[in-house]
């Protein structure tokens, strides 16, 4: 696809941390072209390069620092738009871009929970997206992304929960500094130390995969009946959600056939060999020191799920640890996933 | 007490970190004298300053970097011996030792498990200690001192079994690097990381509180019946194991009841003022942040259990983390105060 | 000296990061009682323990935090004041406290290069204290410690000062984190990263060690002529201040005699035996990879100076590591030294 | 070019850390085909996977893991052997290969400072490799790569030299974890500290620049005549050598020349573009907070020297900041690119 034919897209809360993951990733897409950025009153008017205190270890795309920031208002020409915004105001905004006809995939909390609007992992609910067909925006239409801490979980519960049901799911998460935004936690609170708060992380945990592996039922989502405990902690890692899972199942199950079934796990994003889309989902390791954040976070893309120490459990049924990259498969690139699957199957 | 009237111990694997831990708390300690260090064939004969590869950040102290180092052979002068000897060599050196008529104190893992040894956390399960009684050492005896990732769960465990009986617990911790000895863990892998596994560390967590929360029964101790699932992960701490905990009770609880309960517990320790006993076992946090490792593991002389978080749970009754300072409550101050306590009740 | 004959002393800027270290060193000092603290109009009015976001890891004193916060106006009962206020606000505020006669020792940069103002090392410039005599504060006075990242090396610079005469002085720093304050450095930009970049870190120790190392002539300091070349960067280190320093110097000198006047340094606030005074103002290791950050920093109270690797260099004459403690020794405890001994010589 | 095309290439000391990086940086070389792995006698006869402790975080590629490891004995069918053996046996393996008609491209510091030993660094001294002319290795050669903390400060003295001629050299090193090795340092001794001392280091920092700018003068290189004074530190950083830089240079220079010529510094590997060379050997950044470490280790490759914060010194005549990949550039990478080269310009 030559530039000139690609989809300009548009990217709300685009000085951000997740903003500036959305530029990287977006830099060389093969289907999608950053026309415009919009951000904050504050840095309006100036060229991104002005506006932007770019984070990143990934080097600012050249002609995005080239770019005016606009104004998050709804006349960008693109209709394709990326909301990368503070949940303080990506509420109202969004809504206002979806009325007025804009395609907005966002990963903002905001409108995850709204009745209608789809909570999108492409591997597991690509069929919930027939609900922005019955949102009320003139043709426009909210589609969300889900917290980065429930994105790696739920890949790793979809395909158990399909072959033998799950009944209840334990997790306790150790979550990388990047999940908390720029500047986000200070250095003196990680540095030789753990902070076993995240404030509103644990209820997120609790509830939206519930939401994720509901099953869609005309104009709604009928939640999935499964228990949830989770606990969340913040350590000294840059990127890399790693989570310690239990599960109770419904139908009994080796370990064996746990293991082969997520190494098969494949699904719509692979069949349409969508450019975010892992070649895998899931990668399970034998050894049992793995998966490490540092070592696996950027496995495939950073859009898999990698999984390892599968064990019987004294309460459960099964304990494992999965690991995913919460900027990348959590945030930006779970967002860019659920666009390209938007488009290939025909919805934008 | 002067010097002179103070009891002279002897320290077996003095030159390891557990060794190095036992000397710095046993220095300036009232009662115990470090009278003999004891080491390796390949340390013997050298002075102990020498001999040892000091990596604390509290000196070491003058008279002891003099004292010549002797083989571990059951030949010292100090009838109380501590023991922080790998548990590659432990198993046979403190039976050697205990044969010979020595009171042993041990750090070590391969005696916790005997049928005719206390594993004791005087805190818990002081009565234990009748236990030697029955052991075949001619008056020597062999007292031992849990896991690191053992003693601070169970001291927050200890006042909810009595007061609600505990059915399931489950515990996923977060431990500092000094757990795993000098050098042990190596920084390339575990900055910017974590590892989601400790050998053999979780068999001992699902294993060790089922006998200290044991009853005695004439020659042995009974189990205590309840099922614990653990998963362990090292993280960048120094020092400090963080664990998050939940609980499934017998009786019908109330939060506001179990942390006044916690607050406050007070056993033995406490009553006879031992000098390395913490004022409280417990403090429990209000601040949902808290507690945090390099905040508050030297707490109460590095002996308190730091409890915080207390919440009601989806899946088992309460959930809450707890954090114990591992090497010294969970090493080598444990197994002073289990001394302490020896002396104080008239065992030695 | 019981409580009650204890001087009263009120600390300005007590919610801050300096104010909190005041706090914590003078909550059991023998002279000093704190008895009133004030800050920012946002606190004034609350208890102290409402007011704070207690930072430390040492507890918050219980008598500190049932205090009511005052304004910083120059109203209050004690006449000693020791200001750890942010330099935005520093200069005019401890001026107009001078000016009604209170007794100011700061820690802010505001008032260092004052003509008339003493920047204190009591160990080094003791006699600069005579200042204060022509000062135009109607019986009050400021008096200064320097910055963070000077006083370690000017520590180890003056006996070389005084026995072989300095010529010129480099030096690269590897700075902790907390000298930059609370939050200060976020935690995406040092873990696994070094920022070699501190803002206005640089001037103040090309120039500080100038005016300590200076001559009271009369009514002012004659600075020193040294040639001062200083590079600061900052690490992932919680605590200490490590630098590495090269020397010139106008007299030969062998690396024994060095190391000989290093260890025997000794100054006022030793033979006053002030309580804030460490035994020895400098500690030279012989092991070639000390001092360290985190084993050193606490030594002598964290308020020596720790040195090692004392070697001939190719294009100085000498080249050494030093350590001091940011934030005792280069901050509060430095500024307090500072009162003990204008108390100790009667200006107070 | 077809695999069938590509030169074969065997490595020595295939399972070190400097191995398994050249695995990694030659698994899809354009050029060089990894045929052959030998490694110390434990692991020969063993598959690569079964004999390696994988510790990148790329994944080993699978055809490497199937060699059968090989002994270090000089009987392998590859010509082009690079050598990433341990200094303890690398210098008498390497003869006995060169002896045997092999091109030998060593990371080891053992031949470095031989007369008849090119130490390349090909952007500044391709004319050196002259001096394989005249080794009397029948055929064969030894070729070496600089210590990891010379070479990114070299590559930015090399204009200032050709320039302005450097007369003095001073240097403070920030060093990464990773150019010691695995297990290498003890995570207890870096978390939260820095160690002012590395072993050998800086007698090499000291001297391998003489060479490396020196002048081929027929049989042997003139060393150049330039002080150089160096201090190593370790630091709790993966990777990437971060180096403070102070120069005394022959001409007059102003800040606005060296920049310039910096960013047009384009040498011998950017003519033949090699598949490994850097776009830019040297990137000058005008933020005065970079380079950091994490932000820039792998600008181009990880080959390329990032440099900022250039400042005129009190005591020289600039200082500056420069980073570099230490085991890309700084090892592997840099050994490869001396390869490429070789094959570039004829040599084999």
């Amino acid at each position: 696809m030559e530039n000139s034919s690609k989809i300009p897209v548009g990217i709300l809360g685009a000085t951000g941390s997740v903003g500036q993951k959305f530029i990287s990733l977006l830099a060389n897409h093969p289907w999608f072209e950053i026309a415009e950025v919009a951000a904050s009153e504050r840095s309006a008017g100036k060229t991104y390069k002005q506006a932007v205190n770019w984070v990143l270890s990934s080097p600012l795309p050249e002609f995005v620092g080239e770019l005016t920031v606009q104004e998050c208002e709804p006349n960008l020409k693109s209709k394709i738009i990326f909301s990368g915004l503070d949940s303080g105001v990506a509420g109202l905004i969004e809504e206002a871009f979806a009325k007025k006809g804009y395609f907005v995939v966002s990963n903002s909390k905001n409108h995850r929970m709204d009745k209608d609007v789809p909570l999108l992992v492409p591997e597991i609910n690509a069929d919930h997206l027939e609900l922005i067909k019955i949102q009320n925006y003139n043709g426009g239409c909210i589609v969300t992304n889900p917290n980065c801490s429930t994105i790696g979980m739920v890949l790793a519960l979809k395909p158990l929960h399909d072959n033998f049901g799950l009944e209840a799911v334990n997790v306790v998460t150790m979550q990388a500094l990047s999940g908390a935004g720029y500047p986000g936690v200070a250095s003196l609170d990680i540095i030789d130390n753990v902070i076993p708060f995240i404030s509103g992380e644990e209820p997120k945990l609790e509830s939206e995969p519930l939401k994720i592996l509901g099953i869609l039922d005309k104009d709604h989502i009928q939640n999935v009946d499964i228990k949830i405990s989770a606990q969340c902690n913040r350590v000294a890692v840059v990127d890399g959600h790693l989570e310690c899972v239990q599960v109770k199942l419904k139908k009994k199950a080796t370990k064996e056939e746990i293991i082969s079934i997520w190494r098969k796990f494949s699904a719509e994003p692979q069949k349409y060999n969508l450019p975010t889309a892992p070649l895998n989902p899931i990668y399970y390791f034998d050894e049992e020191k793995y998966p490490q954040p540092r070592i696996h976070r950027d496995l495939d893309k950073g859009m898999a799920a990698s999984v390892g120490r599968l064990r019987e459990d004294n309460l459960f049924d099964f304990k494992f640890v999965v690991l995913s990259h919460n900027t990348n498969r959590g945030a930006a690139g779970g967002a860019i996933l659920c666009a390209e699957l938007m488009k290939a199957k025909g919805y934008i």
